[in-house]
C-alpha cells in the first residue's frame, strides 16, 4: 500500500525513462511502464531498483518488468526482468522517482491550510485555537485536535482519536484510537539524499506514516514517512517522548518503546519488542519478535525471536552483564 | 503534597472498592476510605498498594488502613492495615485510583482553556500573541509568557518567571523565578500503563510537576507529571536542552543537567548532582548527593553520594578510563 | 565576525573596568577599551580574557591589550597585554562582558515581534498562518517561512530559505538555500552559567547562530548561539532530526549527522564528517575532516583527520569490533 497520497505523473515509454538516464535508446522495449515501487512490491510492467547483495533473495523474485541495476548486480534479476545498467543506482532512481511522482521531492509547508473553523470538520471534530487543515484530508467521528496543531495535506485519520497540541502531521494515515501528543512532526520526509559536494541531491519520498489502530505516540516525536515504502507503527504500539522513527521503518504489534530511542532508516521491528530508553537502533536491521533491547542499548545487527539483548554492540544480556560487573 | 490539582471523588465504603475489584463483601469493615495514596504517604483510612518486595521497609511501616497486595506480600503489613488480596495489584491499584480521580487518567488537551486577553492575567502578565490560559490557573507578578504558549488547567506559577514559546504546561507547581524555556511539555501524564494485548490500559496519573525556585528548563524538553507521587525538581537546578524526565523522578537542588539526558520514572536524584549530556539513568534508581555522572554513560544501578561515574553500565571513573584507554 | 546583533555599550575607560570588578584603579592606564573579545579575535584597545592553560598558545600571541586572567597565567600574555589579575576569570569576564553587552544576558521572549503581514516582507515571502516577525530581520527573495514560526529580532535570512512550522529563530545570521524544518529553535543562548549555590549566574552570550549556503536543519533540532564567538554550520552540512549543537560549536561543510546526535560547547567538526545516530561529542574537542564517527560513540578526545571511530569511549573502529564481537 505505497503511495495513496502522491499523484503518478505516469505512464511512460521505456525509451522515455532511459533518456532521462541518458541511456541509449532500446527500440524493442516500447512498453508503457506505469509505476516505480521497490524490489519486493513491484509487478508487470513497473519498474524497480536493485542496489545492494544485500537484496539477492528479493531480486532473485521480482514480478517487475524493469530493474535499475548494476552490470554486476544484473544476473540476480529474473528473466521477466530487463535491467537497466546504471553506474549509480541510487541517483538514476531518484531520478525516475521524481519523474512520476514530482511532488514527493519537496517538503516545505503547506501553504493551502485552511482554519478548521473554515472546513467540513468543524461540527465533527472537537478542536482547539488556531487548528488548520491541509486539502485531502479526512477525519473519523469523535475525534479531538489540540491548539495550533496543523493536519496538512494528504492526512486521513480514523475515529475516536486524540491528537495534541502544537503537533504537524503531512502525508499519513492513521487508525483508529491512535492518541498523538503534543509537538510531534508526523510524514515528514525522511533524512534521505545522495551526499554530492557543494550541494547534496534530495532523493523523493513517495511513501506515508501508517500508524495502527490504538497506538500512542509520545511528545515530541518525529516519525519520517517512507521513501519508496512505508514508515509503519503496527497495532497497540505505544512510543514515549522525544523517539525518533526514520523513514522506512516498520514496527509490529504491541510493541513498547521508551522515551529518546532512535530507529535508523528501514529497519524492521518485531511484534512484542521491548526497547529501553536513549537505545539506538542501527539502519537496515530485522528485530524479531518479542525481543528486550534494554535501555541504552546500541543495536549494529539483526537480533533474533525472543532475545534479550544489552550493550553496546548490543549482545545477550546475561553475557553482557557477566563482562561488565 | 499529592494531588493538589485533582478532585478527589471519594470518600468511599470499603465494600464499593471490594465490589469493583469483583472481591468478596467483607461486612466487618464498614469504614469509608477517604483517599489513595502510596504507601509512604498514605494514613489511616486511606487506601495505598504494594506490589514488589523492593518496598518491604516502607510496607512494614505504612501508615495506611488498607492495602491492596498479593498473598506473598501481605505478611509485610503491619497489623493497622488490612491486606485487600488480587492477582495483579497495578491493575487493581489502577481500577481504585480512576475511581477516586477520574480525571486524572484523560490526558486529552484542554479545550476550556480561553485567549490571555480575555483573562485576569490580561494585565498583570508580560505576554505574546496567541497565548492561551486554562482554568484553575494563577499567575504571580512580574510574569514573561511567551508566543502561542499554553498554560492548561491547574497550574501555579510564581513571580518573575520567565515561560518561553510554544511551551504546553499543565498540572503543574512553579515556585518563583523559574525559566521554562521554548517548545516544552511539562505535566503531561507519565508512559505509565498496563500493557494488554490489542489495547493496553493506562493507569491514572494524580502527581503533579513540582518545579522549585531559580531553575531553569531548556528548549524541547518534556517533563512528566507523577502517577501516585509527584515529580520534582529541586531548588536551582538546571536542565539543559532536549532533556526527558519521566513521571515520579526527583532531582535534588543546585544540580546541573546537560543536553539530552533522560532520566527513566520514579528515580531520585541528589542535590548539587551533575549528569553530562545525553546520559541515560534507569527506573527506580537513587542517586546521592555530590555525584557526577560523565555524558553518554547509562546508569542501571544505585550510585553513592560524592562519586564520578563513567560507562555503560557506569562504574568509578578512574576504573573505567583505565579499562577503556 | 562576533555580534553583529548585540549592541556594544562602550568604550569605557580601563578604571571604570577595574571599578566594577572591585580591583584597585590604575591612574597609568587612562586607555579606552572599546570591546571584550576573545582570545584569538581580540586586537588593540580590546579586553580579553585567559582562564586556562589549554590556550596557553592563543594567549602567547594575543593582539589584546588587556586580558583577564590569573596570578598563575599571567606570565603567558606577550608584553603588549596588560594582565588584570583576578580570582575567577569566568565570574570576572561575565560582569565585564554584561556591561558592554547587557542585552546579551536575557533570553527572554522578543515582545516586539509583529505578524508579518504588517510588516514589508508581506509581499517578498511565501508565509503561513500566524508568523510574528521582530526587529532587526531581513529576508531574502524567494523565502518560504511556515505556521506559527517566529523570527524574533536580529535575524538575517539569505535567499531561497525554506523555514519550516513552529519552529523559532533569534540572533542567527542564515545564508542561502538554506531549509530549517519544523519545531526547531535556533539562537538561543548556551547552557553557559557559574553555578552558584541556591542561584546560578548566567553569563552573556554575545555570538550568533550562523548557518552557512544549502544547509539543512532536521525538525525538532537546536543550535544554541556562541557565547563569546558564535556557533557555525558550515555549508552543505545536512542535519537530521533532534539533533543538539551547543554553543560555540563549529562544524564545516559537507558533514552529515544523523538523528539524536549532540555536540556539546566548543567543539570543532571538520569537513566531510560522518556522524551516526545519537552519538555525542564532549565539549572543547577538535574532530578533523573527512572523520566517520558510527551511531551511538561516545567521542571524549580529540579525533585526526581520516578517521574512522566507533565506541564510548570512541577509538578507531576496527579495534572497537574486534574488542567487541
Amino acid at each position: 500500500m505505497v503511495n495513496p497520497f502522491f499523484r503518478n505523473n505516469g505512464p511512460f515509454k521505456f525509451n522515455e525513462i532511459l533518456k532521462d538516464l541518458n541511456l541509449r535508446l532500446d527500440e524493442k522495449n516500447k512498453d508503457f511502464i506505469i509505476d516505480i515501487k521497490d524490489l519486493q512490491n513491484s509487478k508487470i510492467n513497473e519498474i524497480t531498483f536493485f542496489h545492494s547483495k544485500k537484496y539477492k533473495l528479493t531480486a532473485n523474485n521480482t514480478k517487475a518488468s524493469f530493474c535499475i541495476t548494476t552490470e554486476n548486480l544484473q544476473d540476480e534479476l529474473p528473466k521477466s526482468c530487463k535491467p537497466i545498467i546504471v553506474d549509480n543506482v541510487l541517483v538514476s532512481t531518484s531520478i525516475i522517482t521524481a519523474k512520476f511522482y514530482p511532488d514527493s521531492v519537496n517538503d516545505n509547508f503547506d501553504i493551502t491550510v485552511d482554519e478548521i473553523n473554515n472546513t467540513k470538520f468543524k461540527d465533527i471534530v472537537k478542536f482547539g485555537k488556531n487548528v488548520l487543515i491541509g486539502q485531502n484530508v479526512s477525519i473519523g467521528s469523535n475525534c479531538l485536535i489540540g491548539h495550533n496543531t496543523i493536519i496538512e495535506k494528504n492526512v486521513s485519520i480514523g475515529e475516536n482519536c486524540c491528537i495534541g497540541s502544537n503537533t504537524i502531521i503531512r502525508n499519513s494515515l492513521i487508525k483508529d484510537n491512535v492518541k498523538i501528543l503534543d509537538n510531534c512532526v508526523i510524514g515528514k520526509h525522511g533524512f534521505g539524499f545522495f551526499p554530492i559536494n557543494d550541494q547534496n541531491l534530495r532523493y523523493p519520498h513517495i511513501g506515508i506514516v501508517l500508524i495502527e489502530d490504538n497506538c500512542e505516540i509520545g511528545c515530541g516525536s518525529t516519525i519520517d514517512r517512507g521513501s519508496m515504502s512505508n514508515t509503519i507503527i503496527g497495532k497497540n504500539t505505544y512510543l514515549d517522548n522525544q523517539i525518533h522513527i526514520a523513514h522506512n521503518v516498520k514496527i509490529g504489534e504491541n510493541s513498547i518503546i521508551a522515551g529518546q530511542v532512535g530507529i535508523a532508516g528501514s529497519s524492521i521491528i518485531g511484534n512484542n519488542v521491548k526497547i529501553g530508553g536513549q537505545a539506538g537502533i542501527s539502519g537496515h536491521l530485522k528485530i524479531g519478535n518479542n525481543v528486550d533491547i534494554a535501555g541504552g542499548s546500541g543495536v549494529i545487527k539483526n537480533i533474533p525471536d525472543n532475545s534479550k539483548v544489552m550493550g553496546y554492540p548490543a549482545k545477550n544480556i546475561r553475557e553482557f552483564l557477566r563482562q561488565n560487573k
